[in-house]
């Protein structure tokens, strides 16, 4: 196992996102996957803060969403933008950093540093691209998991993480559940819908209709598939917020004068939406993107037990917090009372809370005094009944 | 002003859509356009269903949706398909065309004959393309006006549409109140909310992004923009459908094997998706989507009548008979409540309906009992007070 350095972060954003190395750890030996295939070398790239206690009890991973990384609480190196979690993750906050060490890695797949399809094929010299094999949610765990062992961590005091974060919650919880202390799995489901999957085949598509997409070899000419990524990122965005979050930020308000024209953006939802998109294909790959709804819309926990939800936590010694938005309509509050009566039926220990919030899924990202207050009493009552 | 012969029923679908010729009537001196310019001449392709009675006053007149066309009641010339609304407009149908003279036409800016994107520009010697004028709800309305006129309907019975074809009966009604007994909006809004004009942006970017788009100027090498319009098609295609529709129709169903693979639809919703999206592009014109989705964005009663929708119907002497879907996001019934709010502040005679049913936006267009037997009493009532 080999650990290269943590980046400075005074270091201004590099121009290249692919080119900027990011604290990591290798492990030669690999990883076998779901699928059936294995990877190897599998390197993870993660982020620390705060300091592991001598009883190594206060340990806290966060799981970070589809297009999230490693960058929970500090400025991103790439993006130069604040931290994704900085509302939640720091010192004094709901997950504090002066009592917490906490651990975010990249997921597997993704485009920040850890194995995923932009990172080089062994023995190829290329990127993996679409030869990187399909993973799911459990394959991510498990590269998780690998980070945690090598941390040095025995038991996580809590696992944390909202929409794909909370899928890898919840899997963690199902997968090992004798290292997880205290689950919470916010703005989630146990599996994607109907709808969610459609809307990330409409991504898809959009990516997979980019001329510069190449099949998935862009890599080949320099080009990226800007467009087409652009487009999934446009849709995708839309169902973050709520219809009032949009009405509210802006409603039907058009730019500048009020003209009739065929080609420009008029209104300014318009351009916001495009601006999304724009700044996204900077930051973001798109066989990543591939890989990774994929991955989500493989998601079905209760499809791993025989279609038992409960039966993925019977006898489990997870304290869980599941947490919802009640004007989330990506993931539902119907779909966490689901979570929530299968952990019941598994006579878990678990409480409940719907929060009132006018912001869509985007919620759990912002700005919400009850959601952080509930989430902070959650887990100082977890360290306090682990005695750390 | 000439008419060209109605084409024949039987004849089987033409290769081309676009060379396909369809029933029409032509006016040289043109029509005015809200944004100051003008097209001329205005030809207006169209569909009749029944006979016009002595006394001209059982003329019903159906507007169409987005995406839909005149063909009403019949099997489409150019899809072959059965026609859009045959479950509510024929013989013994809750329109009864044994009673009822029904008229559909094609709207401005649409691709089935009507002056459009994709129509010949006077003296260009090419199509209007992204030359064609922006275009308002109201502007179709008038288009229609100069239809009505030419038939020697003097007022009409009735003018009934769904989604963008109730937003043309909002401003039937509002701009030529003594030509409308009776209006039946249904499934619709007065304006469109930040959420839709969200959706449609998306759609237009995913066309504007597709290389055979070519700033517009796709016929000049005998491409369509295919991918970019399949794509438009696929996230408004979600958008039609409620949750429960989707989940009914699909849930998480595989295709054949539930193989982990990369490049390959795997979710039967991805595949039907697809097809909606790839058969949508042999019918449609790229540059006509665009036209018709900024025509709908623009739409705000209110705002025509100084921010007070009540306004645009005070003193009105229509009938009003408002239909929503409990499951439909897309035109939720608080719009349709809104809108009632507004008719009972301007003293309109109305009744309203909200329709259990958990098919989303595209009930309106379904079999729902119902809201079938709601919509042909209220019509029969209509004829009964007109005395027809």
């Amino acid at each position: 196992m080999t650990q290269s350095p943590a980046p400075p972060h005074s270091e201004s954003p590099p121009a290249d996102a692919a080119a900027f190395r990011h604290q990591s750890v290798s492990f030669p030996d690999g990883l076998s996957l779901d699928c059936g295939a294995a990877i190897a070398p599998l390197t993870v790239a993660f982020r620390t803060y705060g300091t592991l206690d001598a009883a190594r009890g206060n340990a806290v991973l966060v799981c970070h969403a589809m297009t999230g990384d490693q960058y929970v609480a500090e400025s991103h190196p790439v993006t130069g933008k604040p931290g994704w979690w900085e509302a939640v993750v720091g010192p004094g906050k709901p997950v504090d950093t002066d009592r917490f060490f906490v651990i975010c890695a990249n997921v597997l797949g993704g485009c920040m540093g850890s194995t995923g399809p932009r990172e080089e094929m062994p023995g190829e010299g290329r990127p993996y691209g679409t030869d990187f094999p399909s993973i799911t949610i459990r394959d991510m765990v498990r590269a998780q998991k690998r980070l945690v062992d090598h941390l040095g961590v025995p038991r996580l005091l809590a696992v944390i993480g909202g929409s794909m974060g909370g899928m890898q919650v919840l899997e963690w919880a199902a997968t090992f559940p004798e290292m997880v202390h205290a689950a919470a799995p916010i703005a989630t489901a146990p599996h994607h819908s109907a709808q969610n999957i459609a809307f990330d085949e409409v991504g898809r598509a959009a990516i997979h209709s980019d001329p510069d997409w190449k099949g998935g070899r862009y890599w080949e000419d320099g080009r990226i598939p800007a467009r087409g990524l652009s487009v999934a990122r446009m849709v995708a965005h839309i169902t973050y917020l709520s219809e009032q979050a949009l009405t509210r930020k802006f409603g039907r308000r058009l730019r500048g004068a009020p003209a009739l024209t065929f080609l420009e953006d008029v209104f300014e939802v318009e351009s916001y939406l495009r601006h999304q998109g724009s700044t996204f294909v900077n930051r973001f790959d798109a066989n990543s993107y591939l890989t990774i709804t994929r991955a989500m819309d493989f998601f079905d926990l209760a499809a791993e037990h025989d279609g038992n939800l409960a039966a993925a936590f019977r006898g489990t010694p997870t304290r869980f917090f599941v947490a919802s938005f009640d004007s989330d309509w990506l993931f539902p509050t119907s779909e966490s009372r689901a979570l929530v009566r299968a952990l019941n039926a598994a006579a878990a220990n678990v409480s409940f809370v719907e929060i009132k919030s006018d912001k869509g899924h985007d919620a759990f990202l912002l700005h919400e005094p009850e959601f952080h207050a509930a989430l902070g009493g959650f887990l100082r009552g977890a360290a306090e009944r682990a005695g750390c």
